[in-house]
Order: structure tokens, then C-alpha cells, then sequence
């Protein structure tokens, strides 16, 4: 096949961690005989540095018509004093929002060679961690309408959270259906004790699991979620959240897998074209160092095969080089611990690549 | 001195627990000659089976009129299904709002001997868990308006987050405070990278930083702070911000103590009166059992002598009393581990009389 492929390296290590992306779906592509393109973009703070806004419209008309993107990571304390308006995470959102990519998955899986890394406790995590965040992406507080203004002499500033059913119900519809492929359970998290949107989220997803009635649903707190994260995490298989409950969760759950640096994710909306971007940041602290770990955006590039192109097998097979290069003890230095061996993020991509 | 504390014991475990608190405080007025007059009020989920609201009139007139309030705990599945108007949750809202409380402490500290409790690792727990979130209480989407309206033939719901200068203000300040009083470092947690609110958030820390040279400052957003409470705990010392992520936040922080049941909280506004309670809720499983742990409420009175009445030799006693008790062992059933002294919840109350 044929797949038109926008690249998105980015910020900080963004451009090192794509690369490796590229090379291994350009060996996957050798491989099973397809043929990718790639159109290279600027989104994020260097396209502000190079054209004064974090999403020129030639970026976003290449997301608007491609096949799938795939993204490195954007932003930096370098742009923390440009105008909002502007900002490199502005590029990220407005993406979303355009590709109208409402379900945002975040796998959260304790790698068994990996176990040791898990801040938690080894009887923690012993009892397995591999869950999903399904997190709504385009609506609720981040896209709701904001303003800060002068009041009774002093700056007040308001952000406006808004939910419709339609917009609960597709992404609802995303965590059943996944649930189905997966272990059968969602748990969708709100505060229904206070919020409203919440309350209608919670009236929609029970109408949803009406609908699923193999798959067992359970409502959480969002506070008591983000408690039974860390005290027992093997009790979640989909968890179902809005958008900002979503990026809190996301990120306490990453974490706990102590391997933030392996984990992708995808964005879709309606139809195959999707959004791919490991989770963790750009990480300038250690950019054009070449010892960033790209197996997020490896792994990101596996999952658009996967749910973007429908290439099961390709995507399979680079979850398993993966897995070989990683149970053989080759690690780059965010995961390497006494006696594996240490890898570049070039070397890396290089060996990911020879297992193919 | 003498002291009229209004007493709300509320839902679950919450009649238990309140009565080994007011045992100790009893205590510690005989011995240090003052005398405390209870003022007990229904509120919550008995107050609505009781007057169908739960919050009579006659109960916030009760908190409006004292010199500090404790609680136990309200709400439980039980009132899941009522109106929204009337649950349980909706009390200790209007009770935070009319009290004019902004500012809840919430301490997440690992006892010592409590350590091995913690789901986190040995080593990330050895390099010390002491920290404190400040938790801005009257504002934000919790108070923001809110409604639910059918558009288009769909409901959407719409909740409102709004934050004015004085109101994060106030808030920051006790955080600077209270850091001089610590380990002088604050962490402002915010999300200024998508909303107004966030960015007004910040503004106003930077200008209070300003205030307080002698207090090492921090920004950070919200999702990077959620993992890093799991990550690196002991990088904190006090934590500020707003209501909704404070209250996510800190059930997080007071997880990864392993000992939720011993944490107390504070709820203050200007002047000295308050509210006080554990973090904890009301358990309504193990209502009624003898088996709940007292500790959070007791050390929550221990909290209201120091912060309210000006009692800090009082006040310390308890903490001793406390920390002696588990020292020698003594256990409620949520900490009980093998080789230690199983206690009922009134007798734990005993015990820690009997060190006063
Ligand atoms: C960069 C930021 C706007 C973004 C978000 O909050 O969605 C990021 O944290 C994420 O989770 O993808
Ligand atoms: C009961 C609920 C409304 C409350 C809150 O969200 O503030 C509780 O979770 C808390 O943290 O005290």
C-alpha cells in the first residue's frame, strides 16, 4: 500500500526520536512491500522561532490532507513567555481540534523486563498494570471559550467547561468498544458530585453500558481514581475520562508503569486518519545529545499502522523487535540499570530495525 | 480558656470516629484546664433522611456561630440517586462557602513506622514524604454557575471555573506563610498552559514570590505534577493550587502515604475559626463496626487546637500521645500488619487518652 504520511519532528528531542520512527517504519514498509511518504512540517516552537506562530496554515493543511500524522513532541521553556496565542501547545491543540481527533488512547502497561523500573511497590506491581486511558480530546475546559478582564479593580479570569452528549457518547462508544478487544471492563471517572458536565457525562455512559451489557462498567471519583492508581492499578483495564481529568490521569498513570519513555499514543476521530505521538515531552534538557529513548515514537508508529492503516501484522511485528531488543537488555539511559547494555537513540532505532 | 466547638459527626463511620476525638479532646482539656462545649449538628446524608436537606438552617447558623467546627464525614452511596441540590457533598460546600474557608491544608506525611505502608518503593519512600498541600477551597468550577440545557436536540452542560487576583491571592499567601514555618519552598501547581485561570494563577504566585525571597518557588503543570508526587515525593514541601486540582492532587499525595486514614485536614478563612477533619471519607462499609481509625479525626482536633485556639503545647500532646501509641504498635484494622497489636476504633481512642 501506498500511505501518505505528515511528519511532525518538533522541539527538543523531537527530531532525534522521529527518526528512528522513520527508519524503522521505512524497514517495516521494506519489509511487507508498502511505500510511505513523508511530508516534513513545522508545528510547534520552531515554527514560531522560524514564521511567528506554532502552526503555520501549509502545517495544518498537510495534517488536514495525508493519510495519518505522526509527531515527535512540541514546546520548551524557550516559548513559556510568547503570547498564548501563539505557543507551541496552541499547534498541538488546534490539530486536535481540526482533525477532529476526540479519542485520545494512552496504554499504561508495566513491560515485564521493565517491572523494576514502576516507582511502586514489586507486590503492586506484581498483580499487572496494563491499562488504557481513553481520554476525550477536543472538548470540555480546553476548548471552551476563556477571557480574563478587569472587575471591581482587579483581573478576573474565567474558562468555561462545556459538554453535549453527542461529544460524550462517541468518545463512550471508543472505551466499550475497546474494552470488547480488550478485558471487558470501563471505568469512566467524573466529579459528578459537583460538576454538571459530569453529571450528563455519567448519564450518557450509563446509557452506553446498557448497550454493552458484556462489558462491566464501574463510575469513579476522580479523585478516588487518582488514588486507586497508585494503591491498586490492576483493577483498571479502559478507563473513560474527559479531556482534562484525562491528562492528569494519563500522565499519574504513565508514571506508574516507570517507563514514561516507552509509552505511545493515538489520536482518531471519525474515519482512519489519526494523530501519533509518544506521551512524554521534548525533553530539552537532553536534545541533539542522541540519548533520548525512541521507542514512544516507535511505538506510536506501530499503533498508526495498526489503527490507521490496518496493518496488523506490520505493527505486530515492530511491537515484537521491540520486545526482543528489550528482553535481550539493550536500554537507552532513561531505563538502563547495572549489567544491560546501553544504547544511543540512533543505536537503538539501529537495532529495533535489525530485528525486523 | 473555654471553647464552643459545633460538631458535626455526620455519615458512616463518621458517629465512631467523632466520638474517640471528642474522648481525647476531653482529655486534653482536664489537663490543661480549659473547657470545650459541643454543639452537635446533623449535616449530610442523616440530616437529609432526618429534614430531606442537608444542611437545615439550624446547623450552618450552628457553624457561623462557634469557635471551630470538626467533622467526621458525610455522603455515601445511599444518597447517590438524590437530587442534586440536596446531597450530602452539597453541605460541606455551603458550609467551606458561608464559612468563608479558602484554604485547606491537607499534610501527607509518612509516619516512620508506618513506611512499609506506602505503595511506593522503598527507596522513594526512605528519601522522606512531608509534604503539604494548600488547597484553594471557595473557588473555582466548584462555585463557578453551572447548567444543563437542551441545544439542538441534546443536552450540554456547562460549568463555569473562574478565579479573581484577591481570591488567589489570600490562598498563595498562607502557602508562602506556612513554607517559612516548613522547609521555605512552594510549588504552585497550574495548567497555564491552556487556561486563563491557570495563567492568572501564576501571575499572582510570581508577584507574591516576589514578597518572599526567603522561599524557594516552583511552577508546575498539573499533569507533570501528578506523576511527579509518584515519581520524586520528597521534592516537595507546600503545594498550592486551585480547588479542582487540589483535590485530585491531594488524594494522590495522601495515598502514597500508605496511611489515609491518619490524615487530617484544615479548612480556614480569615480569622482563627475553622473547619477540621480527615481526608478520609465515610466509609459506610465498615460503619457501625468498631473498626474504623480515629487517628485522621483525632489528629484533625490536634489540628483545631493549634491553628484555631492558639493551643500549640495541646495540641503537641495529642501528636505524641499518637505517634507514642503507634510506636508501641497499636493498630487499627487499616494498618494492622502481623506481629502488631490489632485495636478496635474505640479502643485506639482509649489508648491514646491513656498517653495523654
Ligand atoms: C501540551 C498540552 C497542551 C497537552 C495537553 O494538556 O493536552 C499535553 O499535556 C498532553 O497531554 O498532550
Ligand atoms: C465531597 C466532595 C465534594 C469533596 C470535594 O471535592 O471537595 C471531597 O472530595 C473533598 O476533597 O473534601
Amino acid at each position: 500500500m501506498n500511505k501518505r504520511i505528515t511528519v511532525i519532528k518538533g522541539d527538543g528531542i523531537g527530531p532525534e526520536i522521529i527518526d528512528e520512527a522513520i527508519k524503522v517504519l521505512d524497514a517495516a514498509a521494506d519489509k511487507y512491500h508498502h511505500h510511505f511518504t513523508y511530508n516534513y512540517i513545522d508545528a510547534g516552537g520552531c515554527a514560531i522561532d522560524k514564521f511567528g506562530t506554532s502552526l503555520p496554515d501549509a502545517s495544518l493543511a498537510a495534517c488536514l490532507d495525508c493519510d495519518s500524522v505522526l509527531l515527535g513532541a512540541v514546546g520548551g521553556p524557550k516559548w513559556d513567555q510568547v503570547d498564548p496565542a501563539i505557543r507551541p501547545e496552541k499547534a498541538l491543540l488546534k490539530i486536535r481540534k481540526e482533525m477532529g481527533l476526540f479519542s485520545n488512547l494512552r496504554p499504561a502497561k508495566v513491560f515485564d523486563v521493565l517491572a523494576a523500573a514502576s516507582p511502586l511497590k514489586p507486590e503492586i506491581v506484581a498483580q499487572g498494570i496494563d491499562l488504557l486511558i481513553v481520554r476525550e480530546l477536543i472538548g470540555g475546559v480546553y476548548f471552551g471559550e476563556r477571557e480574563t478582564k478587569e472587575i471591581n479593580n482587579e483581573l478576573k479570569a474565567t474558562d468555561i467547561m462545556s459538554y453535549s452528549e453527542h461529544e460524550i457518547e462517541r468518545v463512550g462508544r471508543v472505551a466499550f468498544e475497546t474494552a470488547r478487544k480488550r478485558r471487558h471492563h470501563v471505568t469512566s471517572v467524573d466529579k459528578a458530585n459537583v460538576l454538571d458536565t459530569s453529571r450528563l457525562w455519567r448519564k450518557v455512559m450509563h446509557r452506553l453500558a446498557e448497550e454493552y451489557p458484556d462489558v462491566t462498567y464501574t463510575d469513579m471519583l476522580v479523585d478516588n481514581t487518582a488514588m486507586q492508581l497508585v494503591k491498586n492499578p490492576s483493577q483498571f483495564d479502559v478507563v473513560v475520562t474527559e479531556n482534562m481529568f484525562g491528562d492528569i490521569l494519563s500522565d499519574e498513570a504513565s508514571m506508574i508503569t516507570g517507563s514514561i519513555g516507552l509509552i505511545p499514543s493515538s489520536s482518531l476521530g471519525v474515519g482512519s486518519r489519526g494523530m501519533y505521538e509518544p506521551i512524554h515531552g521534548s525533553a530539552p534538557d537532553i536534545a541533539g545529545m542522541n540519548i533520548a529513548n525512541p521507542i514512544g515514537t516507535i511505538l506510536s508508529a506501530a499503533m498508526m499502522l495498526k489503527y490507521s492503516f490496518e496493518m496488523e501484522a506490520e505493527s505486530q511485528a515492530i511491537e515484537d523487535a521491540v520486545n526482543a531488543v528489550l528482553n535481550e537488555g539493550y536500554r537507552t539511559a532513561d531505563i538502563y540499570t547495572e549489567g544491560k547494555i546501553k544504547l544511543t537513540c540512533s543505536a537503538m532505532g539501529d537495532k529495533i530495525v535489525s530485528k525486523l
